[in-house]
């Protein structure tokens, strides 16, 4: 039987040794979005697959799915009356643009102080390597028999909405059979701030396209004639909120749980006052839909935000163009028990009826999730917050997290297994853009977290 | 003395050797705006600059400015009492992007049909060369001693706002001394709509930049609590227009000439119904400022259209970023009697108003000209029509053009000379957009235009 002690000693003494390998995985460019980057895709999960096999997992396997593969490996050593935990982690990253926004390489992974910079770092090949790294302390200073049965699934799609995800859960439902999926894909409140996440957002993404003029005109020959896509789609996005910056999509809050009075105050009790929000964002002022703090409005609402917009000419210089097409990436963050469905056909309707007749407009839904709620009261959430509480010595906090994990609805939906969000990163560690980075005094209270986590999940 | 018959004959017998030169020019990607063609640029003012010398101009010079040089050639052996013309012309033209909507390549001259289709075709080499086909029609079959004095003035900055040439102007006020300037860069109403254009609107360009959060931000962990650039900018355009498709910066309209009942009238005589916008255009339904008719809302009113918009992450697939920062080129298209600085002032008074205390926004002025009218009862006009009636045996047009000149102004204002806008660019020529043409039927009528039209002001 594993002892914690001496794997929390292990832990501290190969500190260096740990973060050499979150490098080496940092220096793939996985991107999952970008077909010139498939070659890279696989390196990464080769490397992960081999990093496995050496931590003494068995049946390692790189398998394929429609798009990217998932890295599969099982360490069954624990007795058949130990629980058996699936971890869920990715290997895919966002893509790095804009390159030049970003101190040192995004893929030349770089220390600054206390953190490691790198596309990845925290989101989440780092969050991975810090449950592998437990695992080594474990196997280490105990030998290959864990505490627990671990079945680890790490796939490349997470950051394209995990599209080829439920056919792979269907389809190897009985290897991924489980009590409990460990999803280290999230967060911590701050680094003195210990969290487990038991909420979070789901997701509706959709482009917008609009065509007026049947191709780029001269804005000289045709302005004022000719109605503009590109204001036109400024006009139905700006439509998209009120004056009280709720969203006026038809039927939009229909389905939304109320947030409880004691909810509300816990989540405000949360250390992230507004001034938290200010310094983490670097906006100069705050706003959302009004009647909701900060927090609130971040983790436990409904949102709407334009996450690209292009039309015309985005060139250095003057053109005089009035541009044939305007297009923008809109996505609304989803609470309980908003469905992607009614959403699409709300944002359908509303533009069915807004759009002017000069337009012809078209929709692509991009991914599309709902948001899923953790029970508070189970065993393994117990477990974690006593795990976080002795490695950080102080009360953690429940928390909700607003982004979105697909992967913890489609393992409810298609495994029937809860997940537990246990996880490492920072909200300031520049998810999804430049300068990503790890806090790695924060990974290596990670990797105590999980030892002592997997050590009492085995009592 | 010049005989036109003879001359006429000779343009008719040297059609496709024309066409060939044309083709030649136009293989010069000499884009104004984009810094790595500026060996282009030279290229091209080269080319025109050999050209006039094929022609018997003398003096001719490639003279250097802060940026792009200017064409200058003469040829004064017409007698002293003969009209002195400064003809105007630019060898410079528009990107081409988006590439991948040109059928054949924008800088390989291909004829189908009867057009030839290149970027720069019709705006403007083809009409630079369709002057000095005339000029080679006279010369060839009268010899180098022109029915007037010519002067050539060939820039290459019009696309980028001409910027150089007012500075060119000055320094060379003496050498550009003329009794009137012929500006070929307009068009005709259609093929068979010969016309000569009196009015022109002028331009008002900007960039508005804004910016949100200190860095671009995941939109599930911060969307909610802070205020997308995006969507501000978006609402911010939005608001720039009224229910009636009126402009709604602060004092817009002041200063601007109201249409007379009897332009009015002439405006809607001309061929171009809302039928012909419509099919021209290609866009489904037609909109823009209430009470005014598409023809006088293209040509003789104020607009505003967005050029260009960009924020975020605009590739192919699904970012779930909050961008930072958001922009958008926005221009204005003028009439006598809005002057360009109030115009400015009104678009930073109504930012100041309406951009909320989230965002920070900044402003660059791009390049603004006034709008220009042109006296309808001059000798040059006169002599204009009768040309154009000859060559097209019908009545011509008196138009306005809703595009921006803005040498007009600046000959006007620093050398004095009125401009007759005599060119013979078709509004469906595809300027400033993928498959730019030049109509050749067209280029030809335009050709015996000028024959005729040297030869009628020498008597």
């Amino acid at each position: 039987m594993a002892q914690p002690d001496d794997a929390l000693g292990y832990a501290r003494a190969h500190r260096e040794a740990f973060i050499e390998d979150v490098k080496t995985i940092l220096r793939i460019p996985s991107v999952s979005t970008a077909p010139e980057h498939v070659p890279d895709i696989q390196k990464a999960a080769e490397w992960v697959a081999g990093h496995l096999k050496s931590l003494g997992f068995q049946s390692v396997k790189v398998l394929p799915t429609a798009r990217h593969p998932v890295v599969y490996g099982e360490n069954l050593r624990a007795s058949a009356s130990k629980p058996t935990l699936l971890v869920y982690g990715h290997y895919d990253v966002q893509p790095a643009e804009p390159l030049e926004l970003w101190t040192t390489g995004a893929f030349e992974p770089t220390l600054r102080g206390e953190n490691l910079f790198a596309r990845g770092a925290s989101d989440m090949k780092g969050q991975v390597l810090c449950f592998m790294k437990a695992v080594e302390a474990l196997v280490k200073t105990s030998g290959e028999t864990l505490p627990v049965n671990l079945k680890m699934m790490i796939e490349g799609e997470e950051e394209i909405g995990s599209p080829s995800l439920p056919a792979f859960l269907k389809e190897h439902k009985a290897l991924l059979k489980a009590d409990l999926c460990l999803n280290g894909d999230g967060g911590i409140v701050g680094p003195d701030a210990p969290s487990i996440t038991y909420g979070l957002r789901g997701i509706a993404y959709f482009e917008i396209r609009l065509t007026g003029p049947a191709t780029d005109l001269h804005s000289g020959i045709f302005g004022g004639a000719v109605h503009n896509p590109a204001n036109v789609l400024a006009k139905l996005i700006a439509g998209m909120h009120d004056a009280e910056g709720r969203v006026t999509l038809p039927g939009f809050y229909d389905k939304v749980r109320a947030l409880e009075a004691d909810e509300r105050a816990e989540l405000n009790r949360l250390p992230t006052p507004e001034a938290w929000w200010l310094e983490k964002s670097g906006a100069k002022a705050l706003s959302g839909e009004a009647g909701y703090t900060a927090t609130e409005r971040a983790t436990a609402r409904p949102t709407l935000d334009v996450n690209g917009i292009w039309s015309g000419f985005i060139g250095k210089g003057s053109k005089t163009v009035l541009p044939s097409k305007a297009a923008a990436k809109v996505s609304m963050r989803l609470v309980p028990d908003q469905d992607p469905d009614e959403i699409e056909r709300g944002l359908k309707a509303y533009l069915g009826k807004n759009a002017p007749p000069t337009v012809t407009w078209e929709l692509e839904r991009m991914g599309c999730v709902r948001a899923p709620l953790v029970d508070r009261k189970s065993k393994a959430v117990r477990v974690g917050m006593e795990a976080l509480k002795k490695v950080w010595n102080r009360e953690p906090y429940f928390a909700r997290n607003g982004g979105t994990v697909p992967v913890v609805s489609q393992i409810q939906d298609l495994l029937g297994i809860d997940s537990l969000l246990l996880g490492f990163g920072l909200p300031d560690d520049n998810l999804h853009a430049p300068n990503e980075k790890l806090h790695l005094p924060t990974f290596h209270r990670g990797v105590e977290t999980y030892v002592r986590f997997l050590a009492e999940m085995g009592r």
